[in-house]
């Protein structure tokens, strides 16, 4: 498999495979309904929408799609929605979770049960967002921009794996992933800079395998080679990350929407650490991140058979 | 005056002005006298080169610019150049200070000596950038991206009055201040959004006083309108930002490398809380950034007279 560069491209590894089975938990908010058809009718995935089956039908007649593009399951409010969802992929029935008008707590909490969920014995969630930004020549994926608030040593290393895990399933068996800080300085007062270096030992000592790893450094030496010349700064990455890693939830954050909004990027989201593939969308999320997000979804459930 | 949208209409508003002095220390690198140069002949600012005189003098000649264009003031080494360079700012022979071919750490601590430096009792010396992103319809004042680490409190609340400074400066004199998180919901998980309520409190009880302070904010209800309507946000900066004040180095130095380079933006940047302009850019910053760099310092000498 060739290194996938574009959104459109890891869409045409999926098109027509195994197409896997989304559950929609409250599918039934116009914006998830035409998400979830558009992935349907391109050959994706196939659907449940869990939720309320009268609105579910109200919304496709409105939206002119045929209510025969999906399975509807029948539930009588958000949390039941969510536990139903769930409930199918843990049954098999569905290979993919998928969030619709549900709340965000509702959604994780449905996943973080203990008895119910979708969380391994000590699991670790984390968001992954694959971007594609106009101005960078790949793909990158970065985490954590909406999970994990300050992850620690640990953590981080965690966060790390289910990132190359995620570049082993766009076809690179080998990523590059910077550990991003506010400089290539280690200081002391800089925790970011020492937990980078730490991790960056620990690749050294091959105690973390299948990705070249540097850190600290900051954003410009991440993603420019140019800016690694002026600065004559010796990385093994030379500028051509696959993967950022950011150090808190507020860098991560930033970064995204500002590749999003000012860079014209567009991305992919996820969820790891789960035992099958979740999306997590969020109401400002343009139809094509929707739409991707869920294109990313059948590529790991792809991935996982 | 009208408020400043561009750093082009800031260049000519201090073109053919009062024309303040730059002394620049150790300035013998081809980078730093070209923008210099840039910056005399543009009849900005007047310019004392202080280094070593007949390095000075070569690279003039390498670059065919008259060397009659600066004033030369002899220092033998970089430790004494940063000092000298201060000197004549304290003897008010110069306005701006400027660093040329000298590293950081020694032109800081010619800056921080609390006998012959130019930090006022008590000041704090924090770092700001003016930001001019295409895809942004005005200017963007951001802080801090290269000296303070993790801002507490109390320094968060005077970044936010050095970045008012410059909004005024800028011709603005009620500008809209993010304090930028990485949701608008108030989590006690992350200290960045109860700081930013506590700030936003300080500013409804007119503890703080010439901006319209709103926050936490994710970065794209602080930049977009069109995001402020799909989250339902009511916020009294609604997506148009003039300040982005963020919560630690990573975030805002990740910002400012993202927006200069993913979103093709440009910068001039300054230190805060000197008893003179201070310019501090850095190699990897292109000839604008150290052009604008200076014009800004120029806008911010003819605010103080």
């Amino acid at each position: 498999m060739k290194p996938i560069r574009k959104l459109k491209d890891l869409f045409e590894t999926v098109k027509g495979e195994s197409t896997p089975t989304v559950a929609v938990a409250a599918g039934q908010d116009p914006e998830t309904v035409q998400a979830v058809y558009r992935a349907v009718k391109e050959d994706i995935v196939k659907a449940s929408l869990v939720g309320d089956e009268a609105t579910i039908l109200n919304v496709c007649k409105e939206m002119k799609i045929d209510p025969a593009s999906f399975e509807c399951v029948q539930a009588d409010d958000d949390m039941s929605a969510a536990g139903r969802a769930v409930q199918l992929v843990r049954e098999k029935k569905a290979d993919i979770l998928m969030k619709g008008m549900v709340k965000t707590t509702t959604y994780m909490k449905a996943i973080l049960d203990k008895e119910d969920g979708l969380l391994p014995a000590d699991g670790l969630l984390s968001h992954i967002a694959v971007m594609e930004i106009p101005s960078y020549p790949k793909l990158l994926i970065v985490s954590d921009a909406a999970i994990i608030p300050a992850p620690d040593l640990e953590q981080k290393v965690q966060i790390l794996k289910y990132t190359i895990e995620v570049a082993n399933a766009l076809g690179n068996p080998m990523p590059k992933a910077a550990l991003v800080s506010a400089t290539e300085t280690i200081s002391f007062k800089v925790q970011s800079s020492v937990d980078a270096a730490v991790i960056t030992a620990m690749t050294q000592r091959k105690q973390i395998t299948g990705a070249i790893v540097d850190g600290p450094l900051a954003l410009d030496v991440s993603i420019s080679p140019e800016h690694c010349a002026i600065k004559g700064l010796d990385s093994p990455i030379n500028g051509e990350s696959d993967i950022l890693i950011f150090p808190n939830i507020e860098t991560a954050n930033t970064f995204y929407k500002c590749s999003i909004l000012l860079a014209r990027g567009r991305a992919a989201s996820m969820v790891a650490g789960t035992t099958a593939p979740v999306v997590l969308t969020s109401r400002a999320d343009d139809d094509d991140t929707k739409f991707f997000s869920i294109v990313l979804a059948a590529r790991m459930a792809a991935q996982r058979t």
